[in-house]
């Protein structure tokens, strides 16, 4: 397994640094561009401007109404995409071609002109910290300015969260299910929704409690640290010892030269005897494939061994070479099993690495690394915890990147009020209500440090206080109302985008990364549990009860039986 | 509804040339480049070349197992960009620099030197048309080349080909269950994996049958129609008529200008009697933002009128100012129905429709477009059918770009053969078992233009003739064998890449849009039928059959039991 020790090099290094910039100057100019949009945004555009709506002044909310996966809570994530999409906000004068042909006939050229000169800087976004853990309801960013540039910002932001807190979350919760000590490799790029799909889940599963990625250019343009060994295709390239045509490795001290496959092939004898295993029924390929390896990488030895059959074949001609390489100085580094039985698998080989240790008087040969890799979903690793493994590390692809259990977070971008009006979405099914008017967000933690409920106000309102009892209700069910005494209160909003510019130093991967584990661990465990988990409650003030019910009337139009 | 017809124009145009220009050379460069990779194909590339590997030859078969979504058929997509790839692999100066950083310690220097001066100019690449059907086990690229370069291409060709065919064979599969006279429009963007997997969503649905997309960059990169009218919050952010500061629209032909929102009124009053609503349970709000929108897009108004109440509010808004549109000489588009029960809303818009279009002698008015677009899947559509609806348009996200029922294609890409020695991937598992050996394919067909069966061949082997009888064998099963006499066969492969260059002219968008179709017409019924589907056979002939079958028992351990 190879990775990456070298972060802050890398960082440093001006190739990579002018490597970075060209990229971010690709993304925002080249893909999140603002005609990355649904077009209704830009008709919608031209109706307001038409309609006299140009210094109107809107507040969008963009929150999503239940979690993904069957759980309590999701990870916030894209904010830092988003704010760079929001300092590159502007058509070129090829779009502005464009939209002239995609756009009917007969629309005024004075819009376009206004479209041409159109930027983000007079809107505020307000937002939650990137990485935190939020809940429905919760706005996760909340926007406001002026009506027309603040709906056009809507398909572009909801495409930057979704995916992004989405492929968070999951990687959360494999991070949660795996425990602290379990290595967690992304290694979906083949399975992901083409090329930027690939590298979005890269990096939102390293920002999820990932350890590392398998995608090379994830790792140079993000700065994560990049893992990989060989595929099965290395093992059967190889028929015989007889197509090996570099044997010698030289020993990693004293220089004496060795031939690694004599030696690998006198272990291996040993070896079966002390295993019970016949060398015959062991590929000669795969000892080939392996010992060449080995060559390769002799401080990164780590080899696949179910190409032809774990325990009669690639266990057996894995030992053996790691054996070679220690006669020679090198400690190997692991296993990959990528199919079969992985509970009894990895118990074996570490059963087998055990008794190798106690034989050879070699320590660390039973801490030998295994990786576990085939389709392996949350619930397989729940299952594998149950029945007992011995595995050190799992490779996850297709079912972390797809977020096979739901491969879709439903974040939506409400107006939720205009020129200082409130505005409520009513609708027959109550979890499809808006939250109206311009809120504030606070999360209050008891006495434990545990965060207890967020609460929902109107911006009027003075923020509760710490040791002050405050109303918390539910927001559409009278009766459920609860006072909170809390220890500490946070404020859930930030500035990050006000006239013009971004208004906070932004983290780093790292920090995005250690704050959703920080974040999480403000959750009571029954909130984060697999099985019937809590919900964590989202509240409204008093006053932003009263407010949402008067309007609620007010607005729905009373039926008649018939 | 807004449309872009004007495709030719957008294509010629110079500056949409000229942006096509930039994205195509962004997207090789940037993201499709051959870092975008799994490490291990570097770290693998190293040890073959370190062990004298570097001029071996090999075959690579990129392939499926298993048909997506309870299907029997897959579109085969992505294979442009899969050659834009191979046209542009190259390692940059960065990219070494990167590598030197990311692989371990120790790796010789003159390796990357070789990267560096690597490209993909010896390696062939076999591939069946972009748009056809396929099969699991017909490899749909066939890579053969030097060993290392056709090993690195692996990952990054699997990117390209399995969500770009996973989501053209979903879009085909609407297109099918929604017949052939519903429009179908792709509204997923804000659901997809990020800005690059939102455009790969509306490239491939478009490629598999819909009508056109919502994502303006897609039809500005693609030339992809665009389509889309408002969202709920245009109709929200009016509350009452009073907001209307433009209420004028001159006439179409004598330009007589007439207060849009007083003819409106007074068609509402019309109509509240003949469709028995009463006036007051319908929003002032949205009657004023129809307005406002039919004044902005009188020649394409199209309406959301599911805001309040589709039954009391909305439609009877609506109809008001279609009417009005009508007094001064416009025909508006229609509705779109976004919540509720789409079958029943849809059969009484379009009763309303009918009546009005009697009563007031406007034939056209019961033709008006009614789309529905609320979380539309597969299911959804049979289920309409079933029901009955009047629905003309489907607008459809979610489901369509994350492929809910399946998020991944497995394509999997396995060297069959090496220095022109057959390699055969064993596996307990008989669905893993790789067809070893260099193959073609060819497609029998029956006498009444039906696909039969796709026959696998060793290259040496004379191809089916017409009238010929031909032996076809199951792959595995011994006894299952059939004689088929093809009256037409269809070569499968065509070099696509040879010297170092696109060996085909290659088709349009709407070119390879087109061959999904006619290939899918060549399928039986009962293949693509949504439940049960009967099984394509893909055979293998007599002498790749034992060739197979031999090999593998020489491979194959011979076990003990114990």
């Amino acid at each position: 397994m190879m990775s990456s020790n070298n972060s802050v090099d890398v960082l440093e290094d001006g190739a990579f640094a002018a490597s970075k910039n060209s990229w971010n100057r690709y993304y925002s100019n080249s893909v999140v561009q603002p005609l990355l949009t649904d077009l209704y945004q830009i008709t919608m555009a031209y109706a307001y401007w038409k309609s006299g709506k140009i210094d109107d002044h809107a507040v969008f909310d963009l929150f999503f109404r239940t979690n993904p996966f069957h759980g309590e809570f999701t990870i916030f994530a894209g904010l830092e995409e988003c704010l760079k999409f929001m300092e590159n906000f502007h058509y070129s004068e090829t779009d502005i071609e464009y939209l002239k042909h995609a756009l009917p006939q007969g629309i005024e050229e004075e819009f376009f002109e206004y479209l041409g000169q159109l930027t983000a800087k007079d809107v505020t976004l307000y937002a939650l910290k990137e990485g935190s853990v939020a809940f429905p309801r919760v706005p996760l960013i909340k926007v406001a300015g002026p009506l027309i540039i603040a709906q056009l910002l809507e398909t572009t932001l909801l495409t930057l969260v979704n995916y992004a807190s989405l492929m968070a979350t999951n990687a959360a919760r494999y991070r949660m299910v795996a425990g602290r000590h379990i290595n967690l490799l992304e290694f979906g790029l083949r399975r992901a929704q083409g090329p930027d799909g690939g590298l979005s889940a890269s990096k939102y599963a390293y920002i999820g409690g990932f350890d590392g990625t398998s995608n090379v250019l994830a790792g140079k343009l993000f700065n994560i640290p990049v893992k990989g060994t060989h595929a099965h295709a290395y093992i059967t390239s190889f028929t015989g010892t007889q197509e090996l045509k570099t044997r010698v490795l030289a020993h990693k001290e004293t220089g004496d030269k060795r031939d690694l496959l004599e030696l690998a092939i006198d272990h291996r004898v040993q070896l079966s005897k002390l295993l019970d295993i016949s060398t015959e029924e062991s590929s000669e390929g795969e000892l080939a494939a392996m010992v060449s390896f080995a060559i390769a990488f002799p401080d990164g030895f780590m080899a696949l061994v179910d190409t032809y059959d774990v325990k009669r074949s690639g266990l057996l001609n894995f030992c053996a070479v790691a054996l070679a390489l220690n006669d020679q100085g090198y400690r190997a580094v692991g296993i990959r099993i990528d199919s079969g039985d992985l509970a009894y698998l990895s118990c074996l080989a570490r059963e087998t690495f055990e008794r190798i240790s106690e034989q050879f008087k070699l320590p660390w040969f039973s801490k030998l690394t295994i990786v576990a890799s085939n389709d392996i979903n949350e619930e397989t690793i729940l299952s594998l915890n149950e029945q007992g493994h011995k595995i050190d590390c799992f490779g996850i692809g297709t079912h972390l990147v797809t977020c096979q259990r739901q491969p879709a977070l439903g974040c939506v971008y409400k107006m939720v009020e205009i020129n200082a009006q409130p505005r409520i979405k009513l609708s027959q099914d109550v979890v499809k209500v808006t939250m109206p008017g311009n809120k504030n967000v606070f999360r209050l933690y008891g006495a434990d440090g545990h965060a207890l409920i967020d609460l929902l106000q109107r911006v009027d309102e003075s923020p509760p206080e710490v040791g002050q009892k405050v109303l918390c209700r539910h927001p559409f069910q009278e009766s459920k109302r609860a006072y909170v005494i809390p220890t500490h209160v946070e404020p859930l909003y930030d500035v990050y985008w006000a006239d013009g510019r971004v208004t906070q130093a932004m983290p780093s991967l790292e920090e995005v990364r250690d704050r959703v584990q920080n974040s999480l661990r403000t959750l009571r465990q029954d909130h984060k549990r697999t099985l019937n988990p809590t919900p964590y409650k989202v509240a409204v003030s008093d006053n932003l009860y009263n407010f949402i019910h008067d309007l609620w009337l007010q607005n729905a139009p009373i039926g008649e039986l018939s």
